[in-house]
């Protein structure tokens, strides 16, 4: 039972649907809707319609952009004949904030899992596969996430595009910068020590 | 510096703005958007758009509804001699959910607090003043917050409404349910002290 107005409920539920927002954030932030002014309210929701309306799928690497080709994709400066793959935009702006990589990039938009009927048809890798073909790439970073399905992804693309003559790296694994042996789980502790560099 | 295209980015920057949410769970919130139905954001935005427009202040006690008088106002079963003061609407749905009072309400929307330049006539107290020139009401319960701007508060309005012959109550104070001797602070310990009733 409610005890709030059908238009507060409703405005609490749609909050409530968004990931993370609990019944008490989603109060919180239904009553700061109502008191905000009519400016404030009109700008976020024109924040969200702008972002559906305009944005689109890069072609070539399938970021998600304001202009296609992309703004990476579209810049000279940088090293075509690297491809960095993830799982989804976020992780390439993780990569993106590290100010190391320089090359380009492309999302998959997902990972190969089995268990959620997401197969390799699903994702994005046969269009790597086409943007290799014209043969200027001469490695592919698969940056997919270090879980099951990040992991599967990874062996998968590498088996296709080994044959093509192209080297396929992954990203590191090992103790996190600032932590401590005592805490780190067995798996990373012994993928750090089979990837241990001499001094 | 931006990672996002500027679309992305002022969806990020939307939800940032709203309390309670960071910048980790404003871009979660920017891509469930990004990637959810054109339904689903439509129905999000429509609940924010039909709540600014459908909500009204209830003119006898200024709570908010999609009537006027609100629902509770317009409830003949409730006790017109009785009414709860608030600071706003999360506390009379607060009030609401125990099913003990039956009741009426008065929103003050806020609390008298001087170092935010609030004084007693930028909240509803004149407005509370006025529906008790009518003789009916027999006690205002004032359950405005237990902290240095919801005491002032109470204290403001008792003064003015005890020489109307009416009593002006507020809550108790004591140890929550549950809670702990060891863990209660003095203040409410004190007042708990004080308190204390007979077995």
């Amino acid at each position: 039972m409610s005890y709030f107005s059908p238009s507060i409920e409703k405005l609490i539920e749609s909050f409530e649907r968004l990931p993370s927002i609990g019944n008490k954030t989603a109060i919180r932030l239904a009553f700061y809707m109502l008191n905000a002014s009519k400016e404030e309210t009109d700008n976020f929701i024109k924040s969200i319609q702008d972002a559906k309306n305009n944005l689109k799928m890069c072609s070539k690497c399938y970021n998600i952009s304001d202009t296609d080709p992309c703004n990476i994709c579209s810049d000279a400066k940088r090293d075509a004949t690297k491809i960095c793959v993830v799982e989804d935009v976020k992780d390439l702006v993780a990569i993106e904030r590290i100010h190391e990589y320089n090359g380009l990039y492309h999302v998959l938009h997902g990972s190969i899992s089995p268990m959620d009927g997401i197969g390799p048809d699903d994702i994005k890798i046969k269009e790597l596969l086409t943007r290799l073909m014209d043969g200027n790439v001469k490695e592919v970073i698969l940056a997919t996430n270090p879980k099951v399905e990040g992991e599967a992804t990874a062996m998968y693309i590498s088996k296709l595009i080994k044959p093509m003559g192209i080297k396929a790296t992954r990203l590191a694994h090992g103790i996190p910068v600032g932590g401590d042996l005592e805490y780190t789980d067995e798996f990373t502790l012994g993928k750090a020590f089979e990837g241990r560099t001499e001094l």
